[in-house]
């Protein structure tokens, strides 16, 4: 049987084909038009899987977007598809962090990967892509580059947790000669303290996965794991790990759910 | 017996010399260098008043960089300065509203003047001068005027409180061809929310003077009484409330605390 997950999310569309592994996958900038990007991922997706939408079974819709389609056999938070994406890719997974384009998150879940707790910061801009994206613009580096840049200097410490506060506080310290290196590591470890501020109310649960854009950068997840004192388990694909949970719900939908109990996981991640 | 008080905020610099009425005033913007910008207006402020350094018995810090001039002859908190200008501007104050350019408070007052309970924001760009210069800026018009064009139109409600959440929904509001008035109305309703969120802890009394740079607005006044749905009073130059507080404290250091009971308020206040 085969399901399909999207994960439309503020930032980036994300679609996966899957059966007992997966079959394609797809993403595309989101933009002002969600139901448009979906409908793109989900062709893109077919097409890499080599699958036509007829013979998929059960297509399930996650993330802020999910409204904004209608061919969807059901919608789910994009809580509960993190929380099943990551314990499918390691099944140890008892903490998820995720940081996206726009919001950032703490999920707790418990051995079967069913959400046990959680805390979603989605009203400010610190501490989410956007703010590392707003930093790397004002250092003049790419968002890429920003990780690489950090790991060649000790931190220097920013007073503003505020995206707003620290731009105008980079900004200063630029003007007063201070190196762009050290400020990135700061930048950084803003990021840290503030997932760490989440995690005062949701601990961190030994087995952390950490998903989302930003976990694709090495350095990046290096310095957050350091910040936090613990290690951080990233998949190879973290910003599909959404639309992963997604998928897997459909197959729940399809067959018996203890089924997926037995599907391996994902031998490609990483461990920071 | 002549005093001065010196307010030196994040985003301007204010000077008050007093006897027993405003001798003379000045302000300057606060800039990278908080010593010289309170030199420069003890200095203008003097010279406005006619009066000799020497002439003056006490001198009185306030405001964030209080800490970077050795001259004071004490510093005291913004807070009680707010309350204590206020109070002696309009007696009849029990709670002060002001918005920064960097933050945002309510003070509780009692009858005497003296602080009784208060919040302060300054963590957060939401709500502050630095919001509303920001969306000035998108909307491509002048701080002062974003409140005449307010005026004209009902105002788009927002969703974003987040200054850089905020900025990408404004942008996309007029990418879609949505009125520049009716999004400004939006904006300053989203400031007045804040300030309402605020009062949810520090209760809102009746005999409300709102002070800070924005309170020159007349529309901005308007709006954010219609919002909170109470007058307010404000007084002629409500950016020099904090530094005219400050010079009050000096007044009390000179002479008896009781003798400033018997000195007028300005008379040219307004009430929106
Ligand atoms: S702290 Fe800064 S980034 Fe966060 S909500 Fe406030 S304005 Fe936005």
């Amino acid at each position: 049987v085969i399901s399909l997950g999207i994960d439309i999310g503020s930032t980036a569309t994300k679609a996966v084909v899957f059966t007992d592994h997966i079959l394609g996958q797809s993403m595309t900038p989101t933009g002002w038009d969600p139901k448009k990007a979906g409908l793109q991922v989900l062709n893109e997706a077919l097409d890499a899987a080599g699958v036509q939408q007829s013979q998929v079974g059960a297509i399930i819709g996650t993330g802020y977007g999910r409204i904004s389609l209608p061919l969807f056999t059901r919608r789910v938070t994009e809580i509960t598809c993190h929380a099943l994406g990551a314990h499918f890719l390691h099944n140890a997974t008892r903490t998820v962090i995720d940081i996206g384009g726009q919001d950032c998150k703490v999920i707790a879940l418990d051995e079967e990967g069913e959400v046990t707790d959680f805390i979603m910061n989605d009203k400010c801009a610190a501490g989410t892509g956007r703010f590392l994206q707003i930093m790397a613009a004002i250092l003049d580096v790419s968002l890429d580059d920003l990780g690489a840049l950090a790991s060649t200097a000790e931190p220097v410490a920013l007073s503003s947790m505020c995206t707003v506060f620290a731009e105008a506080e980079v900004t200063g310290l630029l003007a007063r000669g201070v190196g762009k290196a050290g400020i990135a590591a700061g930048v950084i470890d803003t990021v840290a303290q503030r997932i760490h501020a989440l995690s005062g109310k949701v601990p961190l649960m030994e087995g952390v996965t950490f998903t989302g854009g930003m976990a694709r950068n090495e350095q990046i997840c290096h310095r957050i794991a350091h910040n936090l004192g613990t290690r951080l388990h990233v998949p190879a694909n973290p910003q599909f790990v959404g639309a992963l949970g997604a998928a897997l719900i459909g197959q729940d939908l399809l067959t018996s759910p203890s089924s997926r109990k037995g599907l391996r996981h994902d031998p490609s991640q990483n461990l920071c």
